[in-house]
């Protein structure tokens, strides 16, 4: 095993993946930029590295200090979060051609699956469920027309590097094709330095649930169900759920399998989570990502595992400390994804907090570096905390993530908890009935 | 189910049965005394009542003020929580002679269980293992003769309203038995008022290990396996755990069934706690406790059940929500009592908490009502956080616990913390191997 981890990032992340560390005795090195000297998980760290400005591209994402805190502190392994450095295959490259472990897949894989084209064909070619369209990148216009003829419109125009929903565009009719093709492919170019994109059948109405798997990179590979992270805006999770309030046991069992398979066929190695969008009982592929997820949690809270464990596990070489049989599933969890935004315009809103209150008690977990006096910095994501409630079942995880919501106290900065207490009491919520359109046709709702 | 539960007490235990009122949708009502006018669950509660000055005994033991409150906020319930009237026979019936449901056992339950004598001969009667001793009170010194010869030397002389090691004296051999005899009487009477002592064989290095049981009073009875509570310190119990280190799956099994029989036959109706010694794979029942127990979250954590939640079912008429079959034990789980101590002299050390960084993360609970600016007042029990830790082995749990245990930040008051890291670290108890005798042996080690 490791004696000692680099973590290559900030916030609540970082402060999970040095909980996970020391609950396996190993020792922790927190990197952090000048913004993040005062944050919680760099004061409770064993060791703490300043490698640079608050800029995110000059601190968080400068490899060359970053591989150099690690050297100097003698790591042994680096574990990347998520977002920042968390699917950069140069960089797992660099790590693991410094004999350092790279806690995540490999750079093949990372690769692989952050070029949405060669994603896709992956995924075809490991039994994954697509969505009808562009066997892969749409070169032409009449490439374009003939697909959006054969698939049926509406259809979506996708860029292959893309992500945010930039360089995504829907088009209703063939008479739309050729301008929305252009801009997207400028969006594309602009956003990502890449014009490439692909096509693919629009739905209309899907929920997004994806499958979160694990594999050790020696056959062993398992799923651990789905969570159903329909409820976005702009593409962003605003809040999670395990399990799905729309598939059964035996949807679960069956794509959960499908993905199982998919993965061990690839020989993957470490967390991974598969996105589908889910429509009239059909999955379809959208991605896989190559780290843990912000909404791993919810997972953890109905199976009870450590999946921080378990991927600082495989990347030390042990196999997984489970056989799917071992996995079981019980009752229910919800995450908020707390963001420090003013919940009527999302207006980011950093800065003191005053006074900090967090939930507690019986099935209640909060993951968040906030502290009474802590200064949120205006330079990164706003995410601030993550609530995440267990319950016997939906109902009284309903229940219970209402009696959290209202315990929770921040002072200073606005905060999207008032957003989260209205949503809990949404009847469409409360039915579990809702799409990725919902969030944002409810938002616009409230506005108008 | 009840609209509206009183709860009639403070600190920790007050904020636990409000989370698990509001987790069931139910209102709540805060009583507190002038000092308490701050406290976290005065402050979360849907409506709060000042029921007296500082002193317990005006206050959170004031029955008439209390009842007050409960007929003029218009609760439906009282849950008493632990202490103060939690097992006061004459006050649940008052609750109840106002037509007010009192969230416990039948006050007959209370009371004989609150009898020691009583309580010894009922247990006697439902099957419970008994330690050998005198049927009932020890009328004269002769019969005490008589009984010490009976069962052999070392004896226990124990005050039959006792508690808490007071009117209680270990006897060596019979040249000493009229002086202590006189010495534990006259220590009764002074300390409860009743002169009544009986006698016990008395255990040399035995362990405290109590099973968890529950009762809905319509023959529904479970039990939900033990815990081990014998790191004690003046009959105080300081750490907690669940499994019991000592015990086979076969003896919770058996001894489980054994209590579990012994509440169907009493017709007990909800939470209670059968003690135990334990000594060369004996037990001997002590005492029942007939209340919710301060260490009962280690209980949750390793069967997921929600105990105050099933208290409130149960009081309401509902059957329990399970049965033995359901009950499904996972994991290991450890309790820390942290005090507002000198964890060198245990000298009580209330006042201004200037900061306070709780730990947190997957599988770490926290109950506490300390927050930033919080005054602990000197009026009440030094108990000021627990601190639960789950793992899915011991040696898992005691890692995440020591991590947790460096989390955890109470800046201003002393408190037992570095007692309890201390703890963690010693080969004893890491091994598991202790008995209720261990700990004051340690200290005194400590010390010399």
């Amino acid at each position: 095993m490791f004696e000692k981890v680099l973590i290559a990032n900030r916030g609540e992340i970082a402060l999970r993946v040095l909980r996970a560390c020391h609950d396996l005795g190993i020792g922790t090195v927190a990197v952090h930029s000048t913004a993040d000297a005062d944050a919680k998980h760099v004061r409770l760290a064993d060791e703490a590295v300043c490698i640079g400005p608050p800029s995110a591209a000059e601190s968080y994402l400068n490899m060359a200090t970053i591989m150099a805190a690690a050297e100097v502190s003698g790591a042994d392994a680096i574990h990347p979060g998520y977002g920042f450095l968390s699917e950069n295959a140069k960089f797992a490259e660099i790590v693991e051609a410094h004999e350092i472990a790279f806690i995540g897949p490999t750079p093949e894989h990372i690769r692989v699956m952050g070029d949405k084209v060669a994603a896709k064909k992956t995924a075809g070619a490991v039994g994954l469920p697509l969505v009808p369209g562009s066997p892969g990148a749409v070169t032409s216009e009449a490439e374009a027309r003939e697909i959006g003829r054969e698939i049926g419109y509406p259809i979506l125009v996708k860029a292959a590097s893309g992500g945010g929903g930039r360089g995504m565009k829907v088009v209703e009719s063939e008479d739309k094709l050729s301008a929305m093709l252009s801009q997207a492919k400028a969006e594309a170019k602009a956003a990502f330095g890449d014009d490439t994109v692909y096509i693919e059948k629009y739905l209309s109405n899907p929920r997004h649930i994806e499958f979160q798997v694990f594999g050790d990179g020696k056959g062993g590979a398992i799923h651990l169900g789905e969570r159903d992270c329909s409820l976005q805006r702009r593409h962003q999770k605003v809040f999670e759920e395990a399990p799905s309030p729309a598939i059964s046991p035996e949807q679960r069992a069956e794509m959960g399998e499908v993905c199982r398979k998919a993965i061990a066929e690839m020989g993957y190695r470490g967390a991974g989570t598969i996105e589908f969008l889910y429509e009239d009982g059909g999955f379809y592929f959208i991605e896989m990502n190559t780290r843990l997820q912000v909404e791993h949690p919810v997972t953890e809270a109905i199976t009870g595992l450590d999946l921080v464990r378990e991927q600082i596990r495989v990347a030390a070489g042990l196999p997984l400390s489970l056989t799917q049989d071992d996995v079981r599933f019980r009752g229910h969890a919800i995450e908020c994804r707390i963001n420090a935004e003013d919940p009527a315009t999302f207006a980011p809103s950093p800065g003191l907090v005053e006074q900090y209150h967090a939930p507690g008690g019986l099935h209640v977990r909060v993951d968040s570096g906030l502290y009474d006096g802590y200064r949120i910095p205006p330079y990164y994501d706003s995410l601030i905390s993550k609530l995440i409630v267990y319950g016997d079942d939906r109902e009284a995880c309903l229940l219970r993530l209402k009696r959290a919501l209202r315990e929770y106290v921040i002072d200073g900065p606005k905060t999207t908890i008032p957003l989260h207490q209205a949503l809990v009491d949404e009847p469409d919520v409360r039915a579990g009935d809702y799409s990725i359109k919902w969030l944002e046709a409810w938002l616009a709702q409230k506005e108008g």
